[in-house]
């Protein structure tokens, strides 16, 4: 979806979706009589009927039915088919150009706004055939309507077989978010679907209403017309319609009601996430009603007294907001994505939960094969299985302290600590928090101990509009200044810069710094590192030739850290042994594709003995985490002794809903690499070279490309914002996009030089021409990122760039 | 479901369940041109149709037509009703006895082990009307047969609307755990739903087929009985539908390979929790091919090759097996529940995972006001939301240490440690380890350090027929003795022990060792226990008065542990304020019903600072945790700086799937509660006191019967147990059970005493009257524990308990 479409929401337009269990269920019907009813109850509100695509002939067109029978109804078609079948056959086989989803939704929209601002009313959009009968564009309706998001009267089948396809249908509703307002059928005194129905539904807390059928048909005309009528008139007015249309009524202003005191009432109750309550205020809360593709369905209620405030009935209460963080970083394939949702849903129906010790179960067991075959790291052969990144990065730690001890013949209780980079993050919970130099985020805590000593290093972004390698001043002496790079391709040619100066020097700082930590006597475990960014220590942008180095020093170089005992478990000498530290990559963030590659430690050329992956793995659904590790470390567990063992376990270890979605998500990114879904960005970025000048052929596809660095965001964007005056760099690879602003007081976490562009971001609008969407974005710091998911599209990649250089 | 079924499979005979999109798609035609096209492809084999229901005229019925049109092919009818309604009507409108679920599930599996036992062949089982229409209790087929979880054979609708008829119905079954093996369909050339079924199940890869209609009715019955004749011999003849059994052939065999390679696969790649690998080898991996209600269906395959061992190829593959693990005691409400799957499904559908900071959606709002309401702790007033018990018990520990440190003046670099129980267990995070005294957990993990005091205390057991209290013999001196009392209610009623020497003596002994440990100059941060049972530590049952008495010891005496500091930012003297300690109770296991009531600290009548609820939260789907705090906690974190709050976060922080799961959880076992579900079980157990002496009125539940103390296990059978002479003591309360083996090497985490019950429950079998159906069970050392789902029947508990008896 590029061009973004609000959720249909207004305090005075009660509008409804009408759909069938089945076709030919009486939808029209249906719609007549709510139509109908609505009016006759109020009849001083305007009754609007929206039929957007109709197939069959002109004069049996479901609209005239409804103004027919239904009158002072305004009824309106949006795009009509002769062929009475279904939409996308009918569409094909007419002279009309088919619409696309987008068009036929925009058309809605616009038809609703107009409805919405003649006055408070009650509005009907009657869909074609059943839920998942096909749009014009061959989409399922289910799917195509979904942004809409309207309340949903659901049609039900009163025919034989008519409560299996009345459920179904049901299902597949609900399976995509809709909430189902309503359920009428007609009453067939032999099946009697409606009383079972009716159980069914009221369990479900939703109202059904069964109605007589209409009369048969007259053979004369006017006397079909007039019994037809009559019909009409009747259940129109029956009390049990009335009193539907009451509980309607009732819910819609429940939800708005709702919807508005959500953040009040969030902040009486709920203790958020890494948030300054005192900070926090109703109206900074973003209710969020929904979700699809990269677009929240955020509400625009006031959610408190304003001064001189008259809310506009007729204003959308909700809007679509791009989901810049893509929710934490953990979006990849969009919110809410309808095949992600079936494998949720199928795990969860085949297994729910099921225990993992000592068990074995298909979606763990695959994704575990899958993921050793997409990370296509020879090293590595064991996936162990957590909650989340936090757990997973303890995990590793434990897999790696472990692994060194047993080599060096160190005891437990010795102080072993981490090296890693300045800045790094691998979680909240306590052993991870120790991995993290002391810091704003964990000083006031009061276990916090941080174990390692913590290399600083050069950073890269472009600034002014080049692209260079930044040295923080200290190290300059022995490390160099740094310098301008031809593009960021070419600072990632780290195999090349490391025999250049740069990487000699790299070496010689880093066996210095060892040896002299050595001297010291400090004991180290493992090398932990993030590789590329260091995520939530603010977007910094490590020189990735430093990253390798620090792996190729620490692995060359095993007399730094110790001896090997006798104690050793590891078979030495095979070929994925790790040698000097067991080197730890946190991919939590930066792995999956989120770089543009299945694995971020591509980036560098190196291969990790541990890895931990999160976020993006299940495609933005569930928690799940894996830490993947070598055979030479998990054989440092190895023994006769179960306490040997790594003792670590979650009660949902492994649970078979994430492992699913993991799978279909890993399956469906691996796909879109292969099958060049994201060329168009790449074109931008990678140098010529790379399309094979006699055929033209474009290789673009991370195993043909492996040096080709590229971002979604575009490079003329990337340059124009590094030259403006507000801004000391940027950064972008992948769907990752970083601007550090200038701050005066010099940055960090604590800064807020960032707020205004992402206050400027969170009320924008792209102007009269776009429809009215926001952005949602979340800061570092004085750094604003902003997270494209890996379906997002260029439009709307575009679009948003548009509007961060109008905001800054 | 009390009785379980074994999923059907066999390697012999290939059994394949027919489901229709709508009624009228041409079911039987297709199980007809199913049955005639295997007997033309393997004319050796035998092949069976089985209807379980049939409604309409006999002479009419699909088994007759099979059987006419499809030569050799042995068919057969479990139920038939001569209506030709739906079953659940046909049934009550029909003189026989309405069959019961089991019963035809049972009729079923008969059938089909006759069917195997005949040799090798092909097999269908047509369901009536469409996946969701009524069996004869009322049930949905779909919901009724998924034990069975045969491979679908789904006939799609080929008329006008039958496109979104057929994906709903697939929808259905997906989401129920089916695998849809293969669709079919007729061809219908004006509305082509062929062409797009194809399309969109290419896409699933599921092979699908499209056949001719059967030819027009003729005038003449002969004419009309020899052109159909022509028309089956045709269809089954075709090369795409010969094509379509190899295709379901490979399938079969395939899953029987995968299942049968799956456990030797998993040594390969994964990386168990809490496991020692050298211990570990296929044949001890229970490989789960699916799970509903209280069972897992596991394989019955040898996973290698077995001296002398030749394959019965007619012996079932699958078996049912009780997990009697509750799945590491999360599962609540059984495995797969519909609506359970229905809510998560739901909330994928309507958001993915939207970010939680400064972010409100619906899920996350209900449940925690859901969770404060019924937690009912007049204390408490936020919730935090975390992935898992681990993450949250560190988030916990977070809020207390800070409180504590805060209103007494100390810095955060200050050793400041918690005071717990030995045996406690909060998760394997190291922030928690840490929480745990030194033991063969975590003496070996490098990062541990205990921080804290661990009381020792008296615990509660059934032994030699009798409730007792059981004290250490180093604390006898001080504590007394303990000994026997007249039931576990009795135990339990700790306002009246309180009072008594027992009270007296536990409240000195606490007071002097927290004036020693005063003098030593420690300093404590926070009270932190499992009330009730200290689970993974090795299922403790602690002296609820002990417990209890703790609290109050801690509360009353503020002064053993600081003097109030000019920093303090609660807000003093309020009704909800902590006093000495911040109190945690860690009721990840023990809450939510576990134990019989919503909270277990009601059990101990006093009411944490701090509490932490995981498991059953989600009735056993996805991870989510909740930590609920009180206001005076949560203003120790408010300030004007960011750096002062609670800077703890995970990514999928109140996914919306988990909450809306556990919202649904937690109203439905509410609902069991207070509809007094569990009151067969409390009646065993509750003294009758309770019971109304005039009116006869029960009053069991959780509200009206504070005190009472019940189990699902019987009280009959604990009392048995604990007579048996290999038993030191048993423990049963809410749906736990620990049976304490005696051994003679002492006990505790290394122990194997359980080792051989737990083997003998795991290849057991009920005898020749009822199923074969084992259990699956975990041991703590020499404590073999069961666990029952809040969903347990009294049969299946019953059976076990035989089982147990039996196997002792």
């Amino acid at each position: 979806m590029s061009q973004p479409i609000g959720s249909l929401l207004w305090r005075s337009l009660r509008a409804y979706q009408v759909y069938g269990a089945n076709t030919d269920v009486g939808k029209t019907i249906f719609s007549t009589i709510l139509a109908k009813a609505s009016k006759k109850r109020r009849p001083a509100e305007n009754v609007w009927f929206l039929k957007p695509v109709s197939t069959g002939p002109l004069d049996e067109a479901d609209d005239r039915h409804v103004s027919r029978f239904a009158q002072g109804v305004s009824t309106h078609c949006l795009h009509q088919f002769e062929k009475p079948i279904s939409p996308h056959l009918a569409a094909l086989s007419s002279a009309q150009e088919t619409p696309s989803d987008s068009k036929v939704l925009r058309g809605i929209r616009d038809h609703f706004v107009e409805c919405a601002q003649a006055g408070p009313g009650f509005a009907i959009l009657e869909t074609a055939g059943g839920v998942h009968s096909p749009g014009p564009s061959g989409a399922s309706q289910a799917d195509l309507y979904r942004p809409l998001r309207l309340p949903v009267v659901l049609i039900a089948d009163s025919r034989l077989g008519g409560i299996s396809s009345s459920i179904s249908a049901y299902e597949s509703l609900r399976i995509r978010g809709y909430d189902v307002a309503s359920v009428m059928l007609f009453h067939d005194a032999v099946y009697q679907n409606d009383d079972y129905l009716r159980t069914y539904f009221d369990k479900q807390n939703i109202p059904s209403l069964s109605l007589p059928f209409p009369p048969e048909r007259k053979e004369s005309l006017l006397e079909d017309e007039k019994s037809l009528a009559t019909y009409y008139e009747d259940v129109s007015s029956l009390p049990s319609m009335q009193d539907l249309l009451s509980r309607l009524d009732e819910q819609h202003e429940n939800r708005i009601n709702r919807l508005q005191s959500m953040p009040s009432r969030a902040l009486e109750c709920i203790w958020y996430p890494f948030t300054q309550h005192q900070l926090l205020s109703p109206e900074r809360i973003t209710t969020i009603d929904s979700a699809s593709g990269d677009f929240f369905q955020t509400s625009t209620l006031p959610v408190k007294a304003i001064d001189n405030y008259t809310e506009d009935s007729s204003a959308p209460l909700l809007k679509p907001s791009f989901d810049g963080s893509a929710s934490w970083w953990t979006q990849g394939l969009g919110h809410a994505n309808p095949e992600l949702v079936l494998a949720a849903a199928y795990a969860a129906g085949r297994y729910g939960h099921v225990m993992f010790a000592e068990a074995v179960h298909e979606p763990a067991l695959s994704l575990a094969e899958m993921v050793l075959k997409y990370l296509n790291n020879p090293r590595m052969s064991r996936v162990f299985y957590t909650d989340n990144g936090s757990a997973g990065a303890e995990v590793a730690i434990k897999m790696g302290l472990r692994a060194a001890r047993l080599r060096y013949g160190w005891s437990p209780s010795d102080n072993i600590e981490i090296i890693g980079l300045q800045g790094s993050y691998h979680g909240d919970t306590m052993g991870v928090m120790d991995c993290a130099e002391p810091s704003v985020y964990n000083e006031k805590v009061e276990w916090y101990q941080g174990r390692g000593f913590w290399f600083d290093y050069p950073k890269i972004k472009m600034a002014n509009g080049s692209w260079v390698v930044e040295v923080p001043e200290n190290l300059q002496q022995a490390l160099g200044s740094g310098g301008v790079h031809s593009s960021l391709t070419d600072i990632f040619d780290v195999e090349r810069r490391e025999h250049g100066e740069e990487g000699q020097r790299y070496q010689q700082y880093i066996i210095d710094t060892l040896e002299k930590l050595q001297k010291q006597g400090r004991k180290f475990g493992a090398l932990v590192m993030e590789p590329v960014i260091l995520g939530a220590g603010g977007m910094l942008f490590a020189d990735p030739l430093f990253q390798r180095m620090l792996v190729r020093v620490v692995r060359e170089n095993p007399e730094l850290f110790g001896t090997r005992s006798n104690e050793t478990t590891t078979i030495e000498g095979t070929s994925n042994d790790w040698s000097g530290l067991p080197v730890i990559f946190d991919e939590v963030f930066t792995g999956f594709y989120r770089l543009g590659r299945a694995s971020s430690s591509a980036f560098l050329g190196v291969h990790p003995d541990v890895s931990i992956h999160a976020k993006l793995l299940t495609g933005g659904v569930v928690p799940l985490c894996v830490t993947v590790a070598s055979e030479p470390i998990f054989n440092a567990f190895d023994s006769a002794e179960k306490t040997d063992a790594l003792l670590h376990g979650h009660s949902y270890t492994a649970h078979p809903i994430g492992c699913k979605v993991a799978e279909k998500s890993l399956q469906t990114m691996n796909e879109l690499d292969k099958t060049g879904h994201w060329d168009v960005f790449k074109l931008d970025w990678i140098a010529p070279s790379n399309i094979e000048a006699e055929s033209g052929d474009i290789k673009l596809h991370t195993e043909e490309c492996p040096t080709g660095v590229w971002s979604v965001w575009s490079k003329d964007f990337v340059t124009s914002l590094s030259l403006h005056d507000k801004v000391r760099g940027v950064f972008a690879i992948g769907s990752v996009l970083a601007i550090e602003l200038q701050d005066p007081s010099g940055g960090g976490y604590t800064s807020t030089a960032s707020k205004e562009l992402q206050s400027a971001l969170m009320t924008g609008t792209l102007g009269d021409a776009g429809p009215r969407w926001d952005i949602h974005c979340r800061v570092l710091g004085n750094v604003l990122y902003l997270m494209a998911s890996q379906m997002s599209t260029p439009e709307t990649v575009r679009e948003i760039e548009a509007l961060v250089r109008a905001s800054l």
